[in-house]
């Protein structure tokens, strides 16, 4: 089969298009036929950077991944040939808060990502696609969409008529719009780009801060929330923006952190002094994945793709998501 | 000023349009002019059996409330005269989880109901309208919508995506209904009435059973969740319903367990084979309404509404609760 | 090797010590010299009841050991040879709350018991043994102490300084008072036997109550409380006692349900009334299991055991349990 | 009546011994014979430096007190004369989290101190005193245990068995490491002072380290804990240490963040990584204040007291904990 594979630190261009054997199904496990991949922002750093990552060579490049199931391994219970499923990033993170051994289970990370033709994975690293979703659409869940869920939903947990504030229009920050309106809650979007206002918008956004032309954009949410502060907020931009996220969040609100993060100074004592809770946020379980699988299909949520690319340009695909001015999933079909 | 009073273990015909003196508002209380009432079950129990729930005479009927603030009383901040409020059922409960002391602390209880032209209330314990609604809609919120919320929100804790089923059409399902499907889950609803389920899916319910036409409907129920059962519920009907509602749950499921029940044959096996959560509720504390007060708005809820009686036919609202072959809240206006 | 099957539903008398292959470790599994086993009560019902619970002969008996690991399968981690390890009952529990696919995981359940020479487990369904104890003393923990612990820690969530009620004195009572007196707890705990009450004050019960000679013992425990009720119990008695246990709890109370309960009439107003809320358990996660492993070994708990029999003598240890006049474990030495 | 009065931003030299007219109990309000005072940093901050505090002139000075009721207004239910009683430092905060009206409640804040002959209280805004501690042991409780317990108990939900930080010796981490070790938790403390450690260590700390014999500590602590990380510390140091206490601190562990803290570099890469909780903590509410005493009780803990002052010294008293060299509380005796 076909695989794209990392193979030095020379970044998107040193990706190769490799064969491997086909790998088959053990005990427990299942094979499956890739259909589609997206990209994320650690993805893209993965292959950027795979030495401070420690990335054995060769290794598959990605995380996100929908197929089909092809053939089952014994033991296998729940799960057959045929059954439109996608990978689970931290394999092992079945329910509960992640542990220890559970960050040396990452596909695309310390395991073999899935950007190749067949993937075999343990029935318990994998789950059932939104019923109503295409296998492009379906990529696009694993690492984004589970991400938002656990800030929001699992972290967070807002609720119905809550303020939730959304830093930027990246993969997590859309999805986290989406989870946020579908549970309720009135979103707040920051971006520097006009357009990607507006698409955050027609994608449900309540309201909207340039934060170019409203540097003190903290005020602006304040205001919009009226002095309040909102409930929550999904911040990406790290130590430049977590002062003014804490300063536009309410009294006993909570912030997720994810992403990959800037060094920078913060104050503390704002953090005590409105109580406010911040959490770490790596992925999710496998129990909030089929939650959210659940959630997505009762709402009939569509995933914002930018444009899907045939398996051959996969590194045009990483170009694209280098650049950093789209809006939506960058989409491989396999 | 005028208002309803019970005097008697007379029933609904010995309520008693009594004169009493206006109230004024002391340190940190407020003073409203009452503009509607709604009624509860809760209520009519009370004036049909006022003695064993040792309510001395003669006491004002009622729970529920909405009206302006006419007049502040000393050290109040944060109200002033034209706010349009809600009387809270448990007076003392601030947030948190209901205290044994929060108990003696309930309006049309232990203490005066507010069927009356004007009520006094500490300024702690009453909440801002929600700003889209009549005071007729907010009086129905104090006590039916927010046992809905508390077991929603705050027991069951539902998750966008999630199966609730409801028993019946009361005051506090019909709610529940519309609170589960503005939290993203998807709403059950269980009557012996036709004409009561189309009015139930109108407003929102994704699906309907009709139990006297279906009498094992826990099986129709845990068909429409695909054998897996729902993940949480309001039970309304006790002991008769509880074992099929049980039997109509996931595995680590909720029920919320409210209302004015009967007694019977329960068999706890169920509910430790199924790691079930059983939530005994009785109504919701102040944070708790701020917060749906915040969600109706956001939603812009509508309350269901059943009748407008004007303050002089109180003894025909109570006699239509009676009857109990409505469906929607029945609002008296002051 | 050797090992104890069901075979019928002959009872204890049929148990059937039978020669069987021994099994050696797939990917991902170990092999482990059994060292000792502990009874439950649920052991006795499988082999007294194994046709209802859908028992296939011959099944090996038994859900609780702890033994040495001597060989690992490929793929393996964490685990050596040489590791002292007890098996988890519910195999595929990993974390957070239980799902419906776990009903069909446990030991000496749907799957073989551990009343056998060898057993073979996967990595993921062993945790390692608290160091201070030997294998008799480990074998006592899977069921009946992470089922104390669930009910606590995790469903009841006790605080230091909170009255906890036990009813009787069997496997988990005795537990759950060691493990309320470690997390700062108080422990009240009835029997009808005073020499048992005595035993329960040596091991840590500050209060005790004969229910014998106290058959309103309800309001024993509510003295004992200054007239509150208590925060938390394990209710081990079912229909006949559950009552009696909501009486004696608070306003906003926790009730954990466990174990082998009849069916009987109860009031569910009462759980209302005071906002009770009320968990079926059944045993624990291995998140919980390592987390109570932990605290054994800080605290140095020393299970309690009645008597230890040889392999030999298995028919023996389950009449014992059958005769139900002891306290602590009955230890069966492979 | 006699009481110490903030006049100026002099400092501790500027204050005041004044005369005011002994205040009386209104609707609600109890009326209190201060019996003790304790210090805090935060009244010493005050004192320091009154203006960026918004303190109006003249204001009773400090927070911490304990009494005996002498008499009560109309309406209070609960409390009488004769009860020894301390008052609770953020008044309206009952229970649940803390709400941003609740900011501006706070004795010895916005409000006026209690380092005063007599003290008026809302009945709702006091706690009972342990029964077992006089009135200088408990005027050690309100801001300095409390706050410990809603680091510990509410925010971070410490479990038996678990490793809990404390950095340094001030009165939040030693009323911290007694309760760790009330709930069957492991306390680690770090001090710069061998003196203090061993005293840390007598009061029933598990292990100490040295942090200026061993300035990379965080790797003393990861040590101390197997390379695991603690599951729980008291963050007090603020910027400058945080990096290290994330450092020391396991995957999906919780920080709480106190104190008068420090700006400074952070990297939220590691609180991301880690899936870190920080948990900014301003003193508790009344329901945890009540819970506390009756853990306090339960385990009979004693408050560790560094000196007890006369009423007349109270610039010394301020003075002693300018220095900082003491471990244990500063009481005033009033």
């Amino acid at each position: 089969m076909k695989a794209w594979e990392i193979i030095s630190d020379g970044g998107i261009d040193a990706l190769h298009l490799a064969e491997r054997p086909e790998p088959e199904p053990g005990h427990g496990e299942v094979k499956i036929r890739v259909r589609a991949n997206t990209i994320n922002y650690r993805d893209l750093s993965t292959i950027l950077d795979p030495v401070s990552r420690n990335i054995p060579y060769p290794q598959i490049a990605n995380s996100d991944c929908a197929g089909e199931i092809v053939s089952i391994g014994p033991g296998v219970t729940g799960f057959s040939a045929g059954d439109r499923v996608m990978g689970q990033l931290v394999q092992t993170w079945i329910d509960g808060s992640i542990a220890a051994r559970d960050m040396a289970n990452s596909l695309g990370g310390t395991l073999d990502g899935v950007l190749a033709e067949y993937v075999v994975l343990p029935a318990t690293g994998i789950v059932r696609m939104p019923s109503h979703m295409s296998f492009e659409q379906a990529a696009t869940l694993p690492c984004a969409a589970l991400t938002a869920w656990n800030c929001l939903i699992a972290q967070c947990r807002i609720l119905p008529g809550q303020d939730v504030l959304f830093l930027g229009t990246g993969g997590v920050s859309i999805f986290g719009l989406q989870i946020a309106r579908m549970a309720g809650a009135r979103a707040i979007v920051t971006s520097s780009d006009d357009a990607k206002l507006e698409r955050a918008r027609a994608l449900g956004a309540d309201d909207t801060v340039n934060y170019r032309k409203v540097p003190d954009w903290e005020n602006a949410v304040l205001d919009l929330t009226g002095g309040r502060g909102v409930d929550a907020s999904i911040e990406v931009g790290g130590a430049a923006t977590l002062p003014k996220t804490i300063a536009a969040t309410r009294t006993g609100g909570s912030i997720a952190l994810i992403g990959v993060l800037t060094k920078g100074q913060i104050d503390p004592t704002a953090i005590m002094r409105k109580s406010i809770h911040l959490h770490g946020v790596y992925c999710g379980s496998r129990r909030m994945f089929e939650e959210m699988v659940a959630a997505f299909e009762q709402a009939r949520i569509e995933p914002e793709i930018y444009q899907v690319l045939d398996f051959g340009d996969a590194r045009q695909a990483y170009r694209t998501m280098l650049e950093a001015s789209h809006i939506g999933k960058i989409v491989i079909r396999v």
